[in-house]
């Protein structure tokens, strides 16, 4: 059960929120779970194809604009639709809706989704439709389908599909946050209609095209017919036969950043070289079986929760890009929510799961990330830095696109959080070409956005006017997550030109132009980074006077005003001490050499009683600080929050897409969490703990060029080398594994 | 030369500033100083008529909308245009850029505008066409013009005129802030054309109608014809005369507000009790010379400032509304910059001049704050307080309409000077009727507000996340002038209920339920007011952290980087020390005795070295405490920047309307400045100085039944009581006068 995920249910809501968690995509083309004939009674639905990154430009209208906020954002398109297949059977209807059964399921283990509607029919009699559908991890501009029609007795069928470049953006004029412009951004270049259906568009203002091709085949002898018309190709078939005929359906896509003025032609031979719909299920399942070795993860003793992570590793896989264009969406490539857009999710939530397990995803991420440095770069003297890199909070290509700075621009921990994914890369692959390549020149221009934005005063060096990662407090002075994460960044930048062999860094230098004591300044402001501490409580304040406003009171706060944004002014919020998410606690976490373990424990108990969760991102840092704190029950009740998120749809919101980096966290709850696995700079470190429920948990990551096997038992932890040979620390311990050793240790209780 | 202001200038940039230094009004209506016949060559104008209040609601569009934003804004609107006049003369079009010469003059003693157009005309010979208009005073629906028309011969003229209600707003597409769309919000109810030409419209949303009536008189035979269409009644006359014709026009305005249902009635009685222009011209006369006379305001040394202080105050008269619906807009009825909202510039800036000069106006004014009490009160709830009144940063009806948060609604210390206008006014004029009627209930309000929005931690009251007067530094903890404010707005709420009557204070307490402690906690709130201060410094600090960032470098700025705010983004500006306006300078102007003299100073000598002064409410605020800190030459040379800021154009967009509060600000600048004016608990207080380029200086202000006139001299300054008896004191001097009585005394050198 826990490798598959059913849902029969046909109601509005719900088939909104399975349009999301049925959703199959390959980090490039992303499909969402509609029904290939759409939904009867009118039923709303978001019908959406999407392509990673594939975006236009959109202006930001401003009740009232001020100097640097940006005038476009960037909106991922829905694209070419190629879902549709419409089916009469003796002249009615094949509708989901009027099915006496369907059956829908999602088949983790081999990628694909399978629906089986089926009745009874007055002349075919029993009779049974089957849609199969995948989104192809070997072939990523392949979407294939297939239809399998049986019916007990002869039957006149009649089969369309189209390729339809006539599409919008979702748009609910009952919705105010969906309500608006932008729905239509594409025209429509070309139009054929054929052998093989192809459509082609261009948006308005990117200048980005993209094509689909889709060819079929139908098992028994058919009419075929073709045309076209208003931005569509369709073909159908008619045939009268009894028992079973399977169509197959190959659609591919291709865009102008993948593809360059190559799109038909790259589509046709791609087409020309597609097997059966039984080969690319066969190479599916080769590469998940891949995946799922490699990652393993299965916990005993609680099915439910295997799924739920098995489904958040899956989407996880299914969303990352993989190219010099991408990221992983905050929805992924399962929902419009966020506009597509890349936030700090990725380097904080998401990028640990890849670079463990999966380090050459991982190094795509980053690639991507450096891609935008220069854009970065102009962003900051936009601003009014006079030196180094502002990563944009939300951003496609490049470009802020946050129409909110507090809870945006202001974020500029984003530029830290970035650095810090740079190296945890370089800790666990140690590559010296990364160093020289990327990780140097990213911590550089970091660094002095750092310089610029901070100052030295009274011998301690403050950063001002930022916002943490905490939503419900925003422009804030020495927010202690922010400044926590620049000092790393500063150190490290420091570092990186020490490491440097002397060749590599003279040739750096020519480009970054150092300045005279601009490490030494790196280094001193690291030193004397400005951490509010309250001494009273014994704990970091979340900034210098997070602690002296009012505390909400959460308790007499009545369940339906919860997400608080919803219901009160953000002047409201900030004039509280309630936090959205973790923040200082997300910092002891990331950094725990910062702090003494009594601080982040009573950090932990302090900020948990003054957070609501509202956001997705929370869970999944107090169920690791409560396992790194001893509480590993809680750790479990909050762990459970995140791996089910999506499926029990507890956010209300998850058919504007799933929320990636809280599934990102279920991994980090169970490796950082329950495993207490800590990246640190003398190297490798776990501290395990199992929650009573569970009989076993056991999960694989990568280190260089070993490949570890980690089984938590009742009583014991077993460490075992399945690839190379790796040194790593149990507790104080240091353990050392060749390959194929295993190592078995007496779990400590906390 | 000071009771006028010539300017022929006829360069399109100056001609759109001479709309605003030309324009008309009387506090109900305005009219910008067009050309009757518009400018040739398609140069850009704003051609506008404005009723103070009358406005349509609009949709705000935000790129991103939290909780609570407004959703409408309110739009002042340019209404029916009745200014056009044009003719021929010899079939040859008038036009002021083809004219020899253009003569045009604001004559502020008499209340009209001038403009004289003359040329040599082959057949006519010398030619002059003489424009008069006036708004008036006395009438405050009319709009009246007189055209003289002078040929030295002969001549075939043609005149045609139009009351169009065919109008926009103001947009201009080269220029951001005013390019986008809400430029059309009236619809065409009615067009007539007969002996009277009149037009009705309505507004898209507010449901608000405005009518103009016209009517038109000739002095020479002339053929009368009439025509309408388009939502434009025209009627124009033809004549063959040599020698003088004398054109008159009367145009009524009336509106929803306040004339109901009888729009048109009104009108037409009113045209039918219409006099000649001269009569016009005489009650306008009149009621000036009153006016100038209670006002007095006389310099002697300095005719430019002279002129420049009769014309602020001559269009701080044109633009107070005196009704309860209206009030002073930022920019008066002059231009259509901030949409013709009110601000606290009302109060803290022009509030002073009416209260002293002519209470009636004043409490007006305060009338006009009191009724949109309710709206504040729904306000403060929709924005998360369970009591109290928050005012909203910029309204026209008493909806909130600022559209960016952290520089709108966070300026929560309007709600502080709309209380302390009220006190004042109490001050002054002592009426127990008042404090029954408005001040107590607007007090408890507001108290209500700081209470629900500060909090007591530590045994200090802390009032967290607003923006103070400084919009370079926005939403911080503590804003001394917030708080400084908010403590004297507690303990006057406190105050009042011991003031009042028992049996007063029984029937208020019947509307407004004081809960047990209410008013102990007031008073405790207000004794423990935390007003941030820096021993080091010797100052109040701005907020909690205003001292703790970097120092802007103002001198190392290039001139072209300001105003700051066009050239850096918020971020950038709030994470420095630098200051838009006077802000804890203010509180110490407001709130002597909140401080000592030496923090006042010191305060006054730090806050000026990190102040832009890019918004126009800033100067003044320094000449007055250069002043008080004995630093005459300086106070005088602030005093200059505001005399003729708009008559010189000093902040390059006078264009879109006159800076009234800094209007205000001139008059302040020279009573509570030089003459050292303050209206304290303990009474009126004097304590004058006299700049050096001054021979004298003079001014009248009304205190309870008295109306007492200040000379300041060289050497000595003359107080006499012209009206009535008072008790003042100069320093620490205690003075009484009967009327008539005379006082002289020797001014102090600082």
């Amino acid at each position: 059960m826990s490798w598959q995920l059913v849902n029969n249910d046909r109601n509005e809501e719900q088939l909104l929120v399975n349009e999301s968690l049925f959703a199959l995509g390959n980090g490039f083309l992303g499909v969402r779970g509609n029904f290939e004939e759409g939904y009867s009674d009118e039923k709303k639905s978001v019908r959406g194809t999407y392509i990673n990154a594939f975006h236009d430009s959109t202006e930001i209208t401003y009740g009232e604009k001020l100097h640097a906020f940006p005038e476009t954002q960037q909106k991922l398109l829905n694209v070419i639709d190629s879902q549709t297949i419409l089916m009469t059977i003796n002249g009615r209807q094949v509708q989901a809706g009027e099915a006496v059964t369907m059956e829908r399921t999602l088949d983790m283990e081999r990628g694909l989704s399978i629906r089986v509607l089926s009745w009874h029919d007055e002349e075919a009699g029993k009779t049974t439709v089957t849609f199969k559908r995948l989104v192809s991890f070997t072939v990523k501009e392949l979407f294939v389908q297939q239809v399998e029609i049986e019916t007990e007795r002869e039957a006149s069928v009649h089969i369309s599909m189209a390729v339809n470049g006539d599409v919008s953006n979702f748009s609910d004029p009952d919705d105010p946050r969906v309500a608006s412009g932008h729905a239509k951004r594409l025209t429509i270049e070309q139009v054929d209609a054929g052998d093989i259906l192809s459509v082609t568009c261009r948006t308005y203002e990117s200048a980005l095209s993209v094509h689909c091709s889709s060819k079929s085949a139908i098992s028994v002898p058919a009419e075929r017919t073709v045309s076209s018309g208003e931005g569509r190709a369709e073909e159908a078939y008619s045939y009268t036969s009894s028992g079973k005929a399977v169509l197959t359906r190959w659609s591919m896509y291709t865009d102008t950043y993948r593809h360059g003025d190559q799109l038909e032609q790259t589509a046709a031979r791609l087409l020309s070289e597609c097997g059966s719909f039984t080969e690319a299920e066969e190479a599916q399942h080769e590469y998940l079986k891949a995946f799922w070795k490699d990652t393993l993860l299965e916990i005993e003793g609680d099915p439910e929760l295997q799924q739920g992570i098995r489904f958040n590793l899956f989407h996880l896989l299914q969303s990352a890009g993989r190219d010099a264009v991408s990221n992983i969406p905050a929805k992924g490539l399962s929902g419009e929510g966020y506009e597509g857009h890349y936030f700090w999710d990725t380097e904080i939530y998401m990028f640990p799961f890849f670079l463990m397990t999966r380090p050459d995803t991982a190094r795509q991420l980053l690639k991507y990330r450096f891609s935008l440095l220069n854009a970065a770069k102009k962003r900051a003297r936009e601003v009014g830095h006079t030196k180094g890199a502002l990563f944009p909070w939300r951003t496609i290509s490049g470009g802020e696109c946050s129409a909110f700075f507090p809870a945006g621009t202001a974020q500029y921990h984003i530029s830290a959080d970035i650095a810090y994914s740079f190296i945890q890369y370089y800790l666990v692959t140690g590559e010296k070409a990364f160093l020289r390549e990327y990780l140097t020149e990213l911590l550089t221009e970091t660094a002095r956005l750092w310089m610029d934005t901070g100052h030295m005063k009274d011998g301690v060096f403050r950063i001002d006017d930022v916002t943490g990662p905490d939503e419900y407090t925003c422009i804030v002075n020495n927010n202690f997550y922010t400044n926590a994460m620049a000092q790393y960044n500063l150190k490290w930048a420091a570092a990186c030109w020490e490491l440097l062999e002397a060749k590599d860094a003279q040739a750096l230098n020519q480009k970054l132009e150092l300045e005279e004591g601009e490490i030494a300044a790196w280094k001193e402001a690291a030193e004397r980074m400005y951490l509010p501490y309250d001494e009273k409580l014994g704990i970091h304040a979340q900034d210098d006077t997070f602690l002296q406003k009012k505390v909400w009171d959460l308790a007499a706060t009545p369940k339906e005003k919860f997400p608080l944004l919803l219901h009160y002014h953000p002047l409201t919020l900030y004039r509280y001490q309630v936090c959205k998410q973790a923040d200082t606690v997300l910092a002891h976490f990331l950094l725990e050499d910062t702090a003494d373990e009594a601080t982040m424990k009573h950090s932990y108990e302090y900020y948990e009683k003054v957070t609501t969760h509202d956001s997705s991102l929370s869970y999944c840092v107090f169920s690791m600080m409560a396992a790194r704190h001893g509480d590993v029950e809680k750790a479990y009740r909050y762990f459970i929050e995140t791996a089910r998120l999506d499926i029990d749809n507890t956010h209300q919101n998850t058919k504007d897409g799933l929320h990636l980096a809280n599934m990102g966290g279920t991994w980090l709850a169970l490796v950082y969490g329950f495993a207490g696995m800590r990246v640190k700079e003398s190297g490798l470190l776990f501290r395990p703990v199992l929650p009573k429920a569970w009989k076993s948990m056991s999960f694989r990551i990568r280190w260089r060029e070993a490949l570890l096997e980690v089984q938590l038992e009742k009583e014991l932890v077993r460490y075992e080398a399945l690839e190379g040979s790796l040194t790593f620390k149990h507790h104080d311990e240091t353990i050392s594994l060749k390959l194929g050793d295993t190592e078995e240790i007496p779990l400590r209780l906390s």
